[in-house]
């Protein structure tokens, strides 16, 4: 028996999302199991997202004076034990490489899991003087944390990513970058990934091992769960004093650096996907979308079906937008759910009867929103018809996180609206851990941030009834 | 005292020349040395280099329809074992992951040193029918080799490469991208890197573990070394009987593919410091240069003489040139001698007198060549200045590899010319180890390949007298 490939169905959202969640990611071929248990692969169309992902943040790094570097793989236990939180928070998830070759090795190296000490001692070599800061580097990479349960692109052994690590001559400019780059990282899920997020910053509780503030955006996915979407750190200087990163200052005294960190990684596909997804399969946001229009020819044994429905594409092309063509003898209805399931945002049929009127139809991936247009308005109409799928995505999120964000005024309401509603819950916090605790332990959330943008909801914390001091934003989080 | 960054004097080349490139990787900052032995750091202008080889040469392999993946790191050792000859070729250099977090692996796993297993393993997931042939993938990633002895880009414990990994459905057709990508290299150094290549095959002493052939580019250095500068490799359908891979072909029968790996890596850098570097530091063609103009103003405490450098400045990066210029209050001695360190292909130069003149100076940094130029003509002439530079840098660099290959006909003169001038040796060769042993122990030269270029020197093996089959080319090697 021959082995065919079909376009299979996926699990309805609405009856396992975890399920769902797989199905599309395999069956959008994201990604395949690696024979390493945990480990993934990213298949070509899922890498070809990530690239466009890469390409598209590490533009808007290089804007604000970032430089790319590629630090080692390998950390000796000794470097990483130095900055004794950040060992604490990391240890229980390394991977350890204890032989070389045939060879024992006298101290074993980790793979790293992120590379705050490689930094710091590489900045130990080389920074001199007040005049070489602010060093702005980053490094795209693989990062291997040993997690005991895993989920392609949410929590994976390994995970690919982006670290930034500066470091500035003062705390204000180094508080700056934090958010500077949080907001960066904003700005790209709301502009690029069609993602509302909810910016703030992290509890101590949930903040990075080692740092003395995290900021955070914080998105809702279609199951109303929250996803960590990336993270911005600032550390102070004490990683400086931890490694011995000095400087000559203006006064001509040795100073220590203040030092940032910031992160995201392919987690943002899986947040993508979860975010516009549906049960026809992946919805991708047009600008990270590997084929953004896929041109269909109907009746393609028509005489001069497959020509038209070519010079379509070619046109498509030469407008500067990613367009395929489908000439498979695979049927129209194969090709529209595959081309579904990859969540290509634009389909352009056309049959013999489009050709005599001098038209195609445009359906949009994200509502079904069918459009006939006249050849000569092709590449305008296929511009606007993109940017409605972006606008369109945008605000159905949008609508999403507003229509699934609460306010409560006291623990029994907040443990009340997570069973009923799920979403975030927004309450004051007196800003202690046990309230947090509390919180996890009644309602089953944690803290994903403390937002910027502040409510007063009301006067006292809704757990422990003292002075509130901050609005926290709850929910049960990836 | 305070801590300042100067230009420091390099080692003479004719001196030292292992010195000399070792000061040049760390004055002109393209690497640090990492807490670990044996790894690299690459610095912002090093990884600048890489960036711009990876962006021209991965935009050469998707024009010929090959699509990027990411392979995990770590590949158990039952997985490598499964075909004999490559891990033999690797074990000894494999570095082992035994610990994951706290606990003991049951099987150890190894820190990727190639990913021909990974990319079998996938295949055999997901591979169905000959419709899906040939599947065309590379990956941008790093490699951990435990070498004994390293030098900064030719050998490191890790490096950062691209591994080409294709299956087909005919060994025609691998065979052919197996040429098609050793002659992608080939134009990529000679048209980008301007570096001369010699084209052909490995005898079976050098070629890749587990591989039926090996093509390889080697490139003469400026001390008349060889460097092997990109392989590309046929494995029939060996790998895929041994991992199961298999597809349905055109007659319903179960068949195994036919397999190609190809790769290069940074050790390109290094192949550029020692073909085109000089006693002022590196030399860098202008397609890979991170800055292509450096536009320094001359007494520029001069009124209007910041502000016209910087027209200039602008006007060039307009232009789509990568330009830069420096106000630092660094002197122009200074400036000048740090640019060449850096291997800056063009200088552009501006004081008071050139605007009185409406005219600048361009500097060539290969060959120290000025032109005064009009600035109406600055892009034009900008574009011809590196024109000339690539095309001069070509032009050494080939008489030195010609200058420096000899045809020998017995063994005696192969040994006397490899002592007294070094470089290339041809001879013909009877296609017996016993006898490329022999030339080793005796001259001290390997087979660097038998060039697709072939000449009929004489018609005996000059090492055993028996008939000759092929013409080799030895050398001594990095």
């Amino acid at each position: 028996m021959a082995k065919e490939k079909k376009v299979q169905q996926i699990t309805d959202m609405e009856e396992d999302f975890a399920q769902w969640y797989t199905d599309i990611c395999l069956k959008a071929e994201l990604v395949d199991y690696a024979s390493v248990k945990g480990f993934m692969i990213l298949r070509p169309y899922g890498y070809a997202i990530w690239e466009n992902i890469q390409r598209l943040m590490d533009a808007k790094f290089k804007e604000t004076g970032h430089e790319n570097v590629a630090m080692p793989v390998l950390i000796p236990e000794s470097l990483l034990k130095k900055e004794g939180e950040l060992v604490n928070g990391f240890a229980p998830e390394v991977a350890w490489v204890t032989m070389g070759g045939s060879e024992k090795l006298e101290e074993r190296l980790a793979l790293r899991p992120t590379s705050e000490t490689m930094f710091c001692d590489h900045w130990a070599h080389v920074l001199h003087s007040y005049r070489e800061l602010p060093m702005l580097y980053n490094q795209w990479c693989s990062v291997v944390r040993w997690e005991k349960t895993t989920r392609p692109f949410l929590r994976s052994r390994e995970f690919w990513w982006q670290e930034g690590h500066t470091i500035h001559e003062t705390a204000e400019e180094a508080q700056r970058e934090t958010e500077q780059q949080l907001n960066c990282y904003a700005d790209f899920c709301e502009n690029v990934l069609a993602m509302p997020v909810v910016r703030g910053r992290k509890t101590d509780k949930e903040k990075f091992a080692g740092a003395e503030a995290t900021y955070t955006i914080e998105c809702m996915m279609k199951d109303h769960k929250a996803l960590q979407s990336a993270t911005s750190h600032y550390f102070g200087d004490k990683f400086s004093r931890a490694y011995g990163v000095t400087f000559t200052g203006r006064d001509n005294t040795l100073q220590y650096p203040f030092q940032t960190s910031w992160g995201s990684t392919t987690r943002l596909i899986g947040a993508v996907i979860m975010t516009h997804g549906d049960n026809s399969g992946l919805v991708l946001p047009p600008q990270i979308a590997p084929v953004q229009i896929i041109v269909v020819p109907v009746a393609q044994h028509k005489p001069g079906v497959v020509e038209g429905a070519q010079v379509l594409c070619d046109r498509l092309k030469a407008a500067g937008f990613r367009a395929k063509i489908d000439l498979s003898d695979n049927s129209l209805g194969w090709k529209c759910a595959q081309y579904e399931m990859k969540g290509v945002p634009l389909r352009v049929e056309m049959g013999p009867r489009d050709m005599e009127n001098g038209q195609c139809v445009m359906v949009r991936r994200n509502d079904g929103e069918k459009t006939f247009v006249r050849l000569e308005e092709l590449e305008a109409e296929a511009g606007r018809q993109l940017e409605a799928v972006q606008t369109g995505l945008y605000e159905t999120a949008r609508r999403n996180l507003e229509e699934h964000t609460y306010a409560a005024r006291t623990l029994e309401e907040a443990k009340q609206l997570q069973k009923e509603k799920g979403g975030f819950i927004k309450t004051m916090w007196c800003g202690d851990e046990a309230c947090e605790l509390k919180m996890k332990e009644e309602a089953g959330m944690s803290s994903r941030c403390m937002p910027f943008a502040q409510e007063q909801i009301s006067d006292v914390c809704p757990i422990c009834g003292k002075p509130a001091k901050t609005m926290v934003v709850w929910g049960v989080a990836y």
